[in-house]
């Protein structure tokens, strides 16, 4: 992150001087951590996953009155499908089956088309599980990865850990961050003209920083498009219950493929599923897992040994990834409760992202593209020649000297654009959508102070 | 592991049709996972860990008739550790500062010297720890990490992954697996002059396989030379609290060098320790920290950079290394009830390793050196030149062939000492003293008559 450093001094400088900032509290709109701005777990999660973590009051009489019955009930399933009911013991490097079994249901109840238990590998969180693809796609520089500029990080860093090739393609933003398969396809008949074998198509869905959510007719190109070049297709699928406008879906990349009719022979295809996201957020719980699908034999037991040489994810994010992938249903005592606490939560996103959207869109020089999922907004700003001559001589990049800007004079962390990659020339910060509802007015009243007073002093 | 899956075929042969093998269940002695084999949770850290993932419960009047007053107490104290409360928010990428300043004491504590929290990194147990040393000191096959023989395979998978060598030094057997600083510096040398860069030398203390602790002499040896041969010292002290003998006890790294006058500026020191091994062995918290000093600001922000690239590690597992290192005090309700599980624990391990030890010994060819620490005992058989062969037309190594027999016929799961590495020529196996203690005699009786009759069969 960019400012680490800078915001820790101001939230410092605010504890020790207070009133002696321009603002009297920092406004946290930088990272995707949703309960670290007061966002509360779901009472059903955390109930299962305490019960699991002291299994011992689950019969006493107490327990009746503490906690759900169908948390209860849950629990008891829960540790009846781990061996000797022993949630301190390393599992299975892949997962305990009994949690894979109830997600490969979740997946096929999501979906449609059968899932497999066999093929999920439960993981500390998503970012692991990417680096596992990586280190099995990449040997050498030779081996390139195609990712979306602008992208989540996560991506180009494991890509270079592991010494490989970030192939950009361009998502276009006059499009809605559209996907253009003749993008994909440009992008890639120039790396192949280099010399480099790309390996795989990196898609995240809704997207990061971007929001978008892919059409399904759009996924289907994708899925051709990988088949046709023999191209694993990682899906970074993590933001799949985080869709805020009623004309957008989410769909699995392997729901799009399965229904035209392509299986295990026609296409690798790796989902990457996160409990740090969706309307739970439990970020640090470093839950998640991956469903590969269509790998030999040979590869899966080469995955299956990057697996194993950390033992295996922890217990309780593997619980956790069982419940958020099989939550109470209709007529579970805990329905209500927990469907209020759900779409509260997600109305509430949808809200915090229109608001934001259009507090954008009313700046000068400002368009800002709709959050149509995941927990971002990603502005482009139009910065007057002389900003950009003032931000050279500063020799920082233009987009984090606005940042900067904003961050002194309103206490409003984003992060610029340039972490993510943007069309060169273009400029552009992330801004989340997570600072609790009763906190977004101030957020656009100090923004758009903001930015008028920038642009007053540096308007050409 | 070798024979996992004929670990499974026995098992579900045994499901499928009781009675059609020679015994009537598998006793594992492979792992160290003790609670699989049915050693329980310590309540107190249970008890903590269910309230910090479900707060709410606090302050109901039920709560107080489930838990103790401390744990209640504790899981107080932890919360206002953490920003906002939030056990589900990523946190600083080392771990949570509070549960680092715990940490801190607790190290304080046990060495009398100072510790520093920002000397402390949380991890998902010690395995994640190794590998962002081992990504850190090797860049290309020419770093050489020096890592004792017979070694936990985890460093010699870590170095092979990150395109490093592995320079072996031996433990003497004969000494009860001693640790010479002679034999340090012969491979050193013999490093060096094929033109390897040595960067570290690993210790594991207690021993895994071999169960041996150090004496502190023998410490202060192994601090002098990598004092003057600049080797950063890699000291996994999981097993700490894991000692069995009265005339032995625990000694950090860092203690015998602070008490030798050496700080900071004198070695670069790396302690690992884990929630999974001690008399707790909560493997599937996937919880430990690395406590790091001596490196420079560079290196040390190069270590944050790798750190950071996931994150952070689970809540739950830092919670609970907080736990490990300042558990109940005298005075304190849980005390008494914690003491004695504790004890429960660690009186009958060290029973069981005494037993086992025994039985090895009164086997013909078979010697076996004491568990004085850790979870294993290492046997070295010595097999008749006809068992060899034998193994040899089979295409497998003795000691493999050896376990792989020992399992047929008895269900017993050991590992061969080719897992490990050992001195060409002499075999070995790991057997974990875990087994719950009324399974010990079992053990006993079909490892002797097994034995029995296998040199019966092969004896020249």
């Amino acid at each position: 992150m960019f400012n680490v450093s800078l915001v820790q001094r101001l939230q410092e400088e605010l504890k020790a001087n207070p009133g002696s900032l321009p603002f009297d509290e920092i406004l946290y709109c930088n990272i995707g951590n949703p309960q670290s701005l007061g966002q509360l777990p779901i009472t059903f999660f955390r109930e299962v996953l305490a019960l699991c973590d002291h299994p011992t009051i689950l019969d006493k009489a107490e327990t009746q009155g503490l906690f759900s019955a169908d948390s209860i009930e849950r629990a008891w399933q829960i540790l009846d499908q781990i061996p000797g009911r022993a949630t301190g013991a390393y599992s299975h490097s892949q997962g305990i089956k009994g949690l894979r079994d109830t997600i490969a249901a979740g997946i096929e109840a999501r979906d449609g088309f059968p899932a497999n238990p066999n093929d999920i590998f439960l993981t500390d969180g998503a970012s692991p599980a990417v680096h596992m693809m990586m280190q099995l796609l990449i040997s050498s520089e030779k081996d390139g990865i195609l990712c979306p500029i602008p992208q989540y990080p996560l991506y180009s860093a494991s890509i270079a850990l592991h010494g490989g090739s970030l192939i950009p393609y361009y998502l276009d933003e006059e499009t809605g961050w559209g996907l253009e398969v003749s993008e994909l396809k440009k992008q890639l008949e120039e790396a192949r003209s280099k010399g480099i074998s790309v390996r795989a198509l990196v898609v995240i869905n809704p997207g990061n920083p971007t929001g978008q959510v892919l059409a399904e007719e759009n996924q289907r190109d994708i899925v051709e498009f990988c088949k046709k070049e023999g191209l694993v297709l990682l899906a970074d699928e993590v933001y799949q219950e985080n869709i805020y406008v009623p004309e957008k879906k989410f769909h699995s990349f392997k729901k799009v493929a399965r229904s035209m009719g392509y299986g295990d022979n026609d296409l690798c295809l790796v989902s990457f599923q996160s409990v740090s996201k969706g309307y739970h957020g439990e970020c640090g719980k470093r839950g998640g897992y991956m469903e590969i699908t269509g790998f030999s034999p040979e590869v899966r037991e080469q995955i299956y040994k990057v697996a194993s040489v950390n033992l295996c994810s922890n217990i309780s994010g593997q619980i956790l990834a069982s419940l958020v992938m099989s939550p109470p249903k209709v007529g579970d005592e805990s329905y209500e409760s927990y469907s209020a606490e759900k779409d509260g939560i997600l109305e509430s996103l949808a809200r915090r992202a229109k608001t934001l959207e259009d507090a954008f869109n009313s700046l000068e020089g400002i368009t800002c593209n709709k959050a149509e999922g995941a927990m971002y907004l990603f502005p482009r700003i139009r910065l007057p020649e002389k900003a950009i001559k003032a931000a050279e001589a500063a020799k920082t990049a233009p987009d984090l000297f606005y940042c900067r800007h904003l961050l002194n004079a309103t206490g409003v962390v984003v992060v610029p654009g340039s972490g993510f990659g943007q069309v060169p020339g273009t400029w552009h910060f992330r801004c989340t959508i997570l600072p609790q509802e009763d906190k977004i007015p101030a957020i656009v009243s100090r923004l758009t102070d903001f930015h008028k007073s920038f642009m007053d002093e540096y308007r050409d």
